[in-house]
């Protein structure tokens, strides 16, 4: 990504993490499993906090024009990151706000730390020479340092992507929602899990694997050996994660990420603050207080299970 | 599309369409099917002409500046307009120019005449929130008449597109490349044409169906009954075009969509004018002339096809 929008980035120097100018300086050009591994050694955290600005659910006291979703956007990664081993926009979201999301895409692209792994929850995958393009488009023209692609268009589909040696290739398999049963199960998934492991070459794919079901997550790893897993679904899609957990702690040195999103970003309040009425004002300082709680309670209760 | 970019559109005229604004005053809101038998009614055409800005395939006269990529395919779509059925912008293609690609992808679609059906191939689908937002992009932020949808996450990240009554959802079966071979085939294809059929309640769904296997599209028609077919694979991909028409000539008057893309933006020069030498320069004209003339041969092919 030498000429990525997050390379042009200033330094922000945010809580804990380094400075960018460090990573120029000691001439460190780290793969995203080394970034990973890397960013998992100071947090210690597998929180991947995922970032769906929905207009109709920032709080109210930010507002909803696309600079104010900036500034919400900007103010939650600054205070949840310390907490973060990643963090993944979801493309759906900004686009959704037109050529102007696109631009706000950029704008908090340019705000997060080096350090910080970045995953652009795109979901593409085309023909090779459509591929190529998409993975050019988000991997170098936007510089995020991982990507989420889907399996369906097969080998060719996927290999424009996993080409880029450096980054990190999130290959749908079983995912969270109800939809999974209509055809990844009760074979695909497996299947998907299989072949991604043959097209592992570069050492830079991994899955996304829902915690809907924590006895198929074993499966997925049988099949798929070590690699990172993505997994959704443990807050609003409610998934087991004891259990999900115990299913990839296999004493490799892989960590997996546990995404949530919503669940942080627009935290229930009242579960956040009991002393609170539900009827009461909340501030802007609040809502991001109660998204850093929310992000530390999620990564405190990874933390405990993996203790178990 | 109330407000969507395309209803913005200045009326352009181009060659033998109706001014949009006869759409407005005869008060027609056609939903997609009915928009594509009426262009078909007046073009005879089945070909959908794919609009893919490639910097590197755009003819030198032109350049690769976004205002000069654009003046190319407003020439390209104002060409060939006559002889197509629909138009497909390959969202890859734009995304791989940033900003300034979203930007671009918005003037071309101001610039295509409201009659022309625009179908967004962008191959999107997630958890059902995030399809939510992706169909409320492109169907409604772009106003475009129909999407491309990836279905392996099940039914529950279709269900946001195909709620768009109006719109046409075309879902990916049997794709024309090599990698349909490793998930698609032997089941998934044929299973993902059944589903859809059940779930074509509001008969605004289709599906991609790659001309590479003829055999195979016979064996999809039976499962789907009919529906549009958008078939890719006849140009740069190399499908049999007649037995795949002979597959969906099946005695409905649901017309099927050829999709040509790099063969008519970017024809191999030399076959189009036998007269021109290899080496000699071609302008700008002779360029969109090769266009036309591209996609008038391959138009005519097609009914040739189905004349016998």
């Amino acid at each position: 990504a030498e000429d990525g929008i997050r390379d042009r980035s200033p330094s922000r120097g945010l809580g804990d993490v380094y400075k960018r100018q460090e990573f120029y300086y000691t001439n460190i050009r780290m793969n995203f499993l080394e970034k990973i591994n890397n960013r998992f050694l100071r947090t210690n955290s597998h929180l991947c906090i995922g970032l769906d600005p929905d207009p109709q659910k920032i709080p109210e006291p930010f507002g909803k024009t696309p600079d104010q979703i900036f500034h919400f956007l900007e103010e939650v990664i600054e205070a949840t990151s310390e907490y973060a081993l990643a963090l993944k926009p979801n493309l759906a979201y900004f686009e959704a706000l037109g050529l102007e999301g696109i631009r706000l895409f950029e704008k908090v692209l340019k705000t997060i730390p080096e350090d910080i792994p970045v995953i652009a929850d795109a979901k593409r995958g085309d023909i090779g020479p459509s591929s190529k393009k998409y993975a050019y488009a988000l991997l170098e023209q936007f510089g995020c340092d991982a990507i989420t692609v889907n399996p369906y268009m097969g080998y060719d589909s996927i290999k424009p992507f996993l080409n880029y040696k450096d980054k990190g290739i999130f290959i749908l398999c079983l995912t969270s929602n109800s939809g999974a049963n209509d055809f990844q199960v009760p074979n695909l998934y497996l299947q998907v899990a299989e072949k991604v492991r043959e097209w592992n070459v570069h050492s830079n794919l991994g899955l996304v694997v829902g915690a809907t079901h924590p006895e198929r997550v074993l499966a997925i790893r049988e099949k798929s050996g070590p690699m990172p897993f993505l997994i959704p679904g443990i807050g609003a899609q409610g998934g087991a994660l004891e259990k999900t957990l115990e299913a990839v702690q296999d004493g490799t040195r892989v960590p997996c990420l546990i995404n949530a999103s919503r669940s942080i970003l627009y935290p229930e309040k009242s579960l956040v603050f009991n002393e609170f009425k539900e009827t009461q004002e909340f501030s802007s300082k609040d809502c991001i207080s109660s998204s850093r709680h929310a992000a530390h309670e999620l990564h405190q209760e990874i933390r405990n299970c993996l203790k178990n």
